[in-house]
């Protein structure tokens, strides 16, 4: 994770840094930094631990000047502390840098090179940085310095550098971790994220893996590292900014939940012609229906959309599917099957643990998906095809609104996949009707807020503990309901296969141990309702979120008319209220939960 | 789960009764009771809730008769109080029945025929033996009445049965839940496992779904429920009884654990033969070996061991393996290959959430085998195939040498299916010499018992979180050493891909809580020490267990050598040492943790 800005040529570089930062925030809030230069000798080196506005209230007012770079840090080598926040420093102040991403030989790099160098961070990225310090000391110029550092550096970055003799140019270069060049009216702008810079510009230029930026006021030189020159055309984002404040609202999470009844209704009108056919792109499905099993592949809360997919694939597209970790799948491919298809699954389009294994699936020239929010996000440029999601900016570090789209964006494709087979089911499955649903069932459940705010107090108020359960549909669910919990409540919550639970963890149960269970499972009902009364008969408090079809007299939420298949996309919405709530009770950042970051972009 | 005794025609009934219960507490321990009737108008019932001394301190010494029945309890339905205790008795305390199982319709039966019946528990049991009473009253005889109230009732059920009437008889039905007939010398006895009544005999006859029996002093009358006559052979049981003391130990758990060195080199015995080959049933191999994929269905720990077993079959055996919870896996099949083969994991052969799996397997007329530890049990006599774990007896809750027994004898057959299949990596796995460096490996972790005493004080006192994580092999790894924390101490241990922690659940670490580290998986190593710096930043206080080949300065546990593929087998034992001291700090019964049942014969 982490977010990098940087800007050359403006009058304004410290607004424009701080703002920049406070748009990634979402991307680690561990400490946040900015070196600024004015390009006449005086420079500037301010740093903080915590969030963006601790950084600001830092920043006085004489912090001025034409070129700077800032970052916002989410900790992977070092703890926490001014030392370890970034931008870094070699040892005589002449180069500052920052850095997201992971340098893996750091520690052979100060080995070899760096043992007479003195460090005042635990990081990897500081030693970059006295790298190519100790390049230029050897008598290289600054860019030749920069080269040869990233010749020999292995891992993942994106840089961007300052060399204070030369402060009328910025040394960028990216490998694996995302970065973009923006496009100002006199001048130009880096950033991790489109979404930082939307102030400034809506004109930006990729950069590619292994490539080095010099830029200037008004220039950008694009260079493989050998320095072989690469051309590259701009393109325009087009993002309606209202997208990203929070209007009304307390915390962008709540916004975000509320959102999810538009969300469904936007995607049925940009997928579901009004003819009932489907607008998905012919070639993909050509490509799709020769694939004897597909391979969604995702982390955290998309890996919980994958699994509810799997089952929606299954039945309506009549195709096998694996779920599978990036972490894991990348390093430990089972044996794929003869025709393999990927799906990969990722609300920012940067998950590093997924992208590494699109590489490997690209290596071995097989098809893929990406279904994402962002489109021109790096798995959706990697992958064969994108599918949008089309949730609107997500800004709550908590997913919400991303995993509700998912689930239907694929049933979209499951539907035009089952069709493109010519099976009766996927005819028959009317997927205008039931996103119609889904929108009206979400909003039925939104607007009893208040029933929800006050069933959270009751049971949860000073509970360290959860447990939410269900079967089929319903344990792809919990899965999801409990990391929900996790993330903003930092209640250890656990989703479990309701009839799995008594093959251990049953022992955690104790007298008024909340326990969350699912009954909108059919099949599994009747059993489920078994797990219920085995927990309560060692003491659980338990809450049951039935559909209309399978409640009983007793059951707290009640989940409205949906096909099954499809039901998490409504089930899960008390899940949210519920940690939004409990998150809330405790006094917690909803939005900027401790310890995460929004887009996962290291290993 | 509960275990049910009966004794007919022996004069130290109560004695027989509460020996066996004693031997059966291991399945559930929330209550138990004994009926005893002396066959001249006298009789005695007595329950208490709890494990089953506080029922022998109950029992007075007049209790004595010449007919019985026990039970111990493991609640589905109510609560573990007296009133729910079985025996059950009828309103006009004619009939006594105990009960192992599920009655799924006991709603609706109770609401059918017995509104005017007079209720004192929550059970289903308690529907069961009102039903009987109220086809006695409408004129049946026991018998007729038994079996028209089996006829209705629908779900899993061992029952035995004393009709006050004709007190020198029992009843004894049987459908899904396990059940035997033992014979003695002049008296016949009933119970659901035969090392209950191993003191009494070793000569049993089974008892299938869908049977009654009549059980008399001299004579054992099997036949269907509409009458039928069964006519059935009795077999021999062979277990050193021995191997069901604790012998100098305190605790079963610490015994078992010890015993796995002695495992490993009886599998190897008894599966390798002198000249190498492997000693696996020809018939077997020859309908593996057309499987294009491999079912592995289980629950708990036995999961946690098909999860480490699918790696050894991939790469061994170059066949793909999909790993399935049992509970989940029977109701919601996903779409299964051209030529799927079933393995059934389970220890104690009776697991009724992987029952239900194989019975539709069998239905399907699909290939099967079963792993377990209990020859002759239901799982093993309804496969087509077996392969029996040769742990021995394994008393304690808590599974420990039956799950290195499992990955011991997965790597068997992955072995012989490789060779059979002429595969060069199944010929150069040398596995004789593995099992031997797992012994010695074993050997040296519990040799360092007083270390990891030691470093579990440091690591977990007054903690109520711990994490395990790993990648590859120890991603399946961590979740069984997290599922040995949970049920035995109590502690909310979660196992996790360590990978995968950053994406959400990270949010639980704060200062101080302790994440073991699992570092033996070769490709992933460099990126769990990552994953390690991460939480570290977040102030976790790390443990690291770290193979020999991947260890580093300041590692707490070294793994000794073995290939990584079945490292589990050692790695495994330091988180079984583990859990044990953390439930020995913290008093609780370490064989028999709360919630628990070891055999768990209900879905």
């Amino acid at each position: 994770m982490c977010g990098i800005v940087g800007v050359i040529g403006n009058n304004n570089t410290t607004d424009i840094l701080l703002n920049g930062l406070e748009k990634l925030e979402y991307r680690g809030y561990d400490s946040a930094g900015i070196y600024v230069n004015n390009q006449t000798g005086k420079d500037f080196l301010v740093k903080e631990v915590g969030k963006i506005s601790e950084l600001e209230n830092a920043v006085t007012s004489d912090v001025q000047g034409l070129a700077g770079i800032g970052h916002t840090r989410w900790a992977t080598h070092g703890k926490p502390t001014i030392e370890n926040a970034h931008p870094h420093f070699s040892e005589d102040n002449r180069f500052y840098l920052v850095h997201n991403g992971v340098i893996t030989n750091y520690a052979e790099l100060k080995k070899e090179y760096l043992s007479d160098f003195k460090f005042e961070s635990q990081t990897d990225t500081e030693v970059a940085v006295q790298l190519i310090d100790y390049f230029a000391k050897k008598g290289m110029d600054g860019e030749a310095a920069f080269r040869k550092a990233l010749s020999l550096i292995e891992g993942s970055y994106a840089f961007a550098m300052i060399d204070k003799e030369e402060p009328d140019r910025i040394f960028v270069a990216k490998n694996k971790s995302p970065l973009l060049i923006g496009l100002g009216d006199g001048f130009n702008v880096i950033c991790s994220d489109a979404m930082a810079m939307l102030d400034q510009t809506h004109e930006f230029v990729e950069i590619h893996d292994g490539e080095v930026v010099i830029l200037k006021k008004g220039s950008v030189e694009i260079s493989k590292i050998d320095g072989t020159k690469v051309q590259r055309d701009s393109y325009t984002v087009n993002i309606d900014e209202n997208d990203i404040s929070k209007g009304t609202y307390d915390h962008y999470m709540l916004k975000e939940i509320d959102e999810q009844p538009n969300v469904m209704r936007k995607i049925s009108k940009n997928y579901i012609n009004d003819d009932g056919s489907l607008n998905v792109e012919q070639d993909l499905l050509d490509e799709i229906k020769q694939a004897d099993r597909l391979y969604i592949v995702a982390a955290g809360t998309s890996y919980h959309a994958g699994l509810v997919g799997r089952n929606i694939f299954e039945k309506i597209a009549d195709v096998p599917v694996d779920v599978e970790l990036g972490s894991e799948f990348g390093y430990h491919m089972p044996k794929l099957s003869k025709k393999p298809f990927f799906i990969f699954l990722s609300q920012s389009g940067e998950t590093a643990d997924s992208r590494q294994v699109l590489v490997k699936v690209n290596e071995m020239k097989l098809p893929s998906l990406t279904m994402t929010n962002v489109a021109n996000s790096t798995l959706s440029r990697e992958a064969t095809y994108t599918m949008e999601l089309l949730a609107g900016p997500e800004i709550a570090v908590a997913s919400t609104k991303a995993y509700t789209a998912q689930i239907a964006v694929e049933a979209v494709l499951a539907k035009a996949l089952g069709e493109a087979k010519d099976l009766q089911i996927a005819k028959e499955f009317n997927l205008k009707e039931q996103l119609a649903l889904a929108a009206n069932g979400i909003q039925t459940i939104v607007d009893e807020k208040d029933k929800i705010k006050k069933l959270t107090a009751d049971y949860l108020t000073n509970k360290s503990d959860a447990f939410y359960i269900g079967r089929g549909v319903d344990y792809a669910l919990s899965l999801e309901a409990a990391l929900k919990l996790k993330e903003i409540s930092y209640i250890h919550a656990e989703g479990f296969a309701a009839g799995e639970l008594k093959h251990g963890t049953i022992a955690l149960i104790e007298k008024d141990t909340p326990v969350f269970a699912y009954v909108n499972d059919g099949i599994g009902a009747s059993h489920t309702r078994g797990n219920i009364q085995e927990v309560e008969a060692r003491g659980a408090h338990v809450l049951v979120i039935a559909s209309q079809k399978y409640a009983e007299a007793g059951d707290q939420i009640i989940i409205p008319e949906i096909d099954e298949l499809i039901s998490p996309i409504i089930s899960i919405v008390p899940a949210q209220l519920i940690a939004y709530y409990a998150s809330l009770a405790r006094g917690n950042d909803v939005d900027k939960p401790r310890n995460l970051a929004k887009s996962v972009t290291v290993e």
